[in-house]
């Protein structure tokens, strides 16, 4: 069965859909938490349900090294090694096999590539990104694509995306081919508890094959990009080869040439981005799906996204500020602790200080994407 | 109001016993999760509830120097910093000057030492331990005390006990002098919610200072210090100065020897132990009360405790075992993970595994607490 997307409301170019997964019902459009290697960095799994998150992200790349795809296949998939019982999308490994990796070698068939872990070698095909997301077991994967970098010129970024058209159709062909060997029907026994129950609602519907839409900083090539991926036929589109570096205005400008070549009845993800503003913005220009480190990664280096703006939680004068992170957030750490305790625990180094930070910044981003989905509805 | 120590049934040596603090009514005997700055380290403080964990330790000596106690005492007291609206117990400073000081320089006023932290020059004295622990608005002070070294020669051990014999009568003399200035009921508005709801039930309880027991490994002078420290009349004694690297034999011993010489309707406090299997035969001895960082430093470096022994957790066998942490346990880590999850964290350094590892060997070593008292009611 395709994926459901189904349209609810939609107000100017915005929209707010349902979109049914194998492991959740995701309202959108939604923030989806980065999980690098299977934890959303700092934050225990009951405390992201708690925040109502319904969709994270696991990287292709990182699992693939650690601990394995095929370990994590043995056990039951990434939702039941992890236990987290609702849905994952796993990137193609491809941003983080170009990021990571200044000696890569890139083929007609795929990329060589040496462990950011040990050195050691390793290869990436098309065929192979979609075996390994497959052994994840993801609700939805992305198409093995190469990431252009920034600046590239003309020649070079329509070369890069005549590469990632062609994997794409390999991506595709591949993934309809074995989709069905995902891993999490076929586990049985063991942890995980809940991890069954809640896909029970959802049995018989089948993992999801992304297209991403390259070509630089390119209107031409983009929009080349997109109609190809279009007559493929994928069941969402990912816009993929910004935030690497280039101005904000002109990811705007990417994003706002290439939706209009995107299908309206599909789902559309922004990859990478971005600060609370932007992601406000690109789901009011039609963008549905959105994704970022930035919360969780800031987090830790103790900047708090809050309804006043960027606090730098170290700075000394909230040393005695006895006030909410955020007056205006009611998520567990904003009714608990003061800025005070927040900047005592990052001053002295404290473990503690990741896991709150990480669970307000989450919790304001959700709570940001929960209001422009009511905000869409309620007119 | 003197401390409130009902003990409700004995079983051999053993007491089961509540003690009504200001903040909280602790069962006892009673293992104490120790919050060396102001968090027992990652986990979150409502996690702590949910453990059912009543009391917990701070750290005079690490809370003086950061934030510093007099920013603690304007934040409403360490309950309210830290939100943590059940009962606290500080030590005196004293065992941290020693252990974290080689350049120390000790007279009959106190200890001049040097911080770990910056090398700034620091004295305290009994008077000075009592004025931050008073700040800090503990519900249970320790008295200041030289914890002497291991190995100690016998005239070193009398001269460290003869000076901690009179820095206990300093520390009793100042501190009932000023323990009603604790921060606690002086505090309002702000955050800290629950704080004050759950404090009401025990307004008009006043702070309570501990005696510290010391005198080596030297029966006649453990003798000694506790005889004088009776007379004294301190509400509650410690039997401090152990687990400094004797071996565990001759700390059972001093225990052992100690003990009878406590008054038999006060709580009894053996400082800084141990192992599972200690703190239950201590307990079964008479002992009321323990702290130790073992739980909590074992969980940050992969080693569990469980019902089957200790784990080390980064063990390659674990890798795709998919049992829980402990079979027997049914704490919140337990029912979700499991081992081949817990290994995978530890391996690629997510923070997560500090969390998750704790909250898991807190829960062993409250639960076995819980036992121990149960088994002393059942029979």
């Amino acid at each position: 069965m395709s994926l459901d997307f189904k349209i609810l409301k939609t107000r100017g170019d915005a929209r707010r859909a349902t979109m049914t997964l194998p492991h959740a019902a995701v309202e959108t459009p939604v923030f989806m938490p980065v999980g690098t290697v299977a934890s959303v960095k700092a934050v225990p799994q009951h405390l992201l349900e708690e925040l109502d998150a319904r969709i994270i992200l696991g990287n292709t790349y990182h699992l693939y090294l650690r601990p394995g795809h095929e370990l994590i296949r043995r056990m039951g998939g990434l939702h039941r090694f992890m236990s987290w019982p609702r849905a994952l999308l796993t990137d193609s490994g491809g941003f983080q096999v170009f990021s990571l990796n200044a000696l890569r070698k890139v083929t007609e068939e795929g990329v060589e590539f040496r462990s950011h872990l040990d050195g050691s070698k390793h290869f990436f095909s098309p065929e192979h990104s979609m075996d390994v997301q497959i052994a994840l077991g993801s609700d939805i994967a992305m198409a093995f694509d190469e990431c252009t970098e920034y600046p590239a010129d003309y020649e070079r970024a329509r070369r890069s995306l005549d590469t990632t058209l062609r994997w794409a159709e390999r991506s595709k062909r591949h993934f309809d081919a074995h989709k069905n060997e995902r891993p999490w029907e076929q586990s049985v026994g063991g942890r995980g508890q809940g991890v069954e129950d809640q896909a029970a609602c959802f049995v018989g519907l089948t993992p999801n094959l992304f297209g991403i839409v390259q070509g630089g900083m390119y209107k031409d090539l983009r929009r080349e990009s997109a109609e190809r991926l279009v007559e493929m036929d994928f069941p969402g589109y990912a816009i993929g080869g910004l935030s690497v570096g280039e101005p904000r205005e002109l990811t705007r400008e990417v994003i706002a040439e290439t939706l209009p070549y995107l299908p309206a009845d599909k789902p559309r993800y922004v990859m990478g981005v971005g600060y609370p503003d932007e992601i406000v913005e690109y789901a009011s220009m039609g963008v549905d799906m959105m994704d970022c480190v930035l919360p969780t990664r800031a987090a830790r280096h103790g900047l708090l996204f809050t309804s006043e703006g960027r606090l730098n939680i170290k700075n000394k004068k909230f040393a005695e500020d006895q006030g909410p992170p955020d007056p205006e957030c009611s998520c567990m750490v904003c009714r608990r602790y003061t800025r005070a305790y927040l900047r005592h625990l990052m001053t002295a180094q404290e473990p503690l200080s990741a896991v709150l930070n990480t669970v307000h910044n989450l919790a304001f981003y959700l709570e940001t994407m929960a209001k422009v989905r009511a905000g869409i509805i309620g007119g």
